[in-house]
């Protein structure tokens, strides 16, 4: 049995994180019919464009998919609106309190899964009412908590505390990653980086070029005072970098954030000017693939590390 | 067949890290006798003590034993001497460049194994023709590399590209970790911070009852201009992040580090003027245990979530 997989009613308990700038309806209904579930990324569309992006998503797919809201997003309610209007099974809330939303998503009969960083959170997701958690660590791409911890050391301890499925993110972009967190006690794994290099993501072919040439140690969690994020150390980086030496005011750090950045960067493929959001497992991803090899190459890889651990000598 | 277990004629593929202030003969001979493969941590031991842990050592176990030894300490060349005159059989180096020192091992028959934090690093240990190499994450506490790569996008990521045996450190307390770290590519694993707590540890008690206080985000990896190190977050801590909010010259943060810190903390006891190095994994720790007892969880714990993943429905 895999409570995940039963949740979402899937073949495959693998979801494509809902990024921003990234996970339009090409990709997510690409990934929901190769049997994992796609996630819509909310975050980066007006209301009108959500709107477009599930209604093409229904006709290219009769499988599950979901959406990823941002609960900071300023027109948040205009984006639930739409989720019921269409009758979205299934939503994923992150950066922000899951207590006021999951019940409004419940009500409707909608799936909700929280993203947390840490077991602070996870305990209050739990609170909330949610199905199931996104436990994500230090090392995953984009937007994520202040705390450090990482995959390895926050699966266990969350899963010690909570009893609803933990899905877990950061760090993952193999079949031996999706054993190594469901070793952890995870029943299923969020990925995104490496959704984001693939064919069908709406990212910039420039951006898709850059993860697929960066190497370890070519990303970090930085504006940790405005809203944590890892990114590629590009251009716009080391502008962030030389504002801490010059301990600039956050005030200021605001004012060179600026707006747009990540849809510069991500969507319009400026990599000079632009915010470029990878985890660390772009050290990893050497080429653009389409969704159905990279779920092929991850079933495969995760029958084939299984097969092998169980001949293991311990 | 399991080559971290050929190599050092070990029962469990279980190393316990050579850790300063805590690895000294009562703690290695323990894990040696439990099947695992103990190491002195010569870092914090004159050239003297470090003559007396062997010999100690040797009597308490006729099971293999190693040497943790840091390339940069001043008296190297004597840790050395003393460790070829004891005819110890395992040495694993950390902290430097292991092109010098591993041939000088190797002509004596010892077997070496260097610690890296980075890819870059572990190509540059097989090149110097070490045995073996563990692979350190992030999470891992005491010191560590200035890179922020966490075991999990670490492991896989040195894996595809050297054949040599890989043993995983940082963020590994259970045998379900230990079970993702070899889903990832180990095959073998190094645990700290479980050790440090151990009642065999020779670690100050005060220290030992941190470790088992300590909840998630209490430690941080700090002080990269010197020696990137892993610790609590403690009134030492506090000193350390008031001096960077005020920019002092790295200079000033050696004074204020001063000498024999570590001692002071982690040998001594003393939690406000001391510095305590432990892991992530210091919040999944809740109690002193005996070295046995820690060992049997270990490897239990491994069966356990073995079986448990062969009857999982992916």
């Amino acid at each position: 049995m895999n409570r995940v997989k039963e949740l979402f009613e899937i073949k495959y308990p693998i979801i494509q994180g809902g990024m921003l700038w990234c996970s339009g309806w090409e990709l997510v209904s690409a990934v929901s019919n190769a049997g994992g579930l796609g996630l819509i990324g909310s975050a980066s569309m007006y209301p009108d464009i959500l709107d477009e992006h599930i209604i093409k998503c229904k006709k290219a797919t009769d499988k599950p998919f979901g959406v990823n809201i941002a609960l900071i997003y300023p027109q948040i309610d205009d984006h639930i609106e739409i989720i019921i209007k269409h009758k979205v099974k299934i939503v994923f809330s992150s950066a922000g309190n899951p207590a006021k939303y999951t019940s409004i998503f419940k009500e409707h009969g909608i799936k909700v899964v929280h993203v947390v960083p840490n077991l602070r959170f996870a305990l209050k997701a739990v609170n909330a009412g949610v199905d199931a958690i996104v436990v994500e660590g230090f090392e995953a791409g984009g937007h994520n908590g202040i705390d450090e911890m990482t995959t390895m050391s926050l699966i266990p301890l969350v899963k010690k505390e909570i009893n609803i499925p933990i899905i877990a993110a950061g760090g993952i972009a193999s079949g031996d990653s999706i054993l190594a967190a469901f070793a952890l006690g995870a029943e299923g794994v969020q990925i995104g980086s490496l959704f984001a290099a693939s064919k069908e993501s709406s990212a910039h072919i420039n951006f898709k070029n850059e993860i697929i040439k960066a190497k370890e140690n070519d990303t970090i969690l930085t504006l940790k005072e405005l809203a944590p994020v890892r990114l590629l150390k590009n251009s716009f980086y080391q502008k962030i970098f030389d504002a801490y030496q010059n301990r600039v005011s956050t005030e200021d750090l605001k004012t060179l954030l600026g707006r747009a950045r990540a849809k510069k960067g991500m969507f319009e493929g400026d990599l000079i000017e632009g915010e470029l959001e990878i985890g660390q497992v772009s050290a990893q991803i050497n080429k653009i693939k389409t969704v159905n090899e990279i779920m092929e190459e991850l079933t495969e890889g995760f029958k084939r590390v299984k097969n092998n651990l169980n001949n293991f000598d311990f």
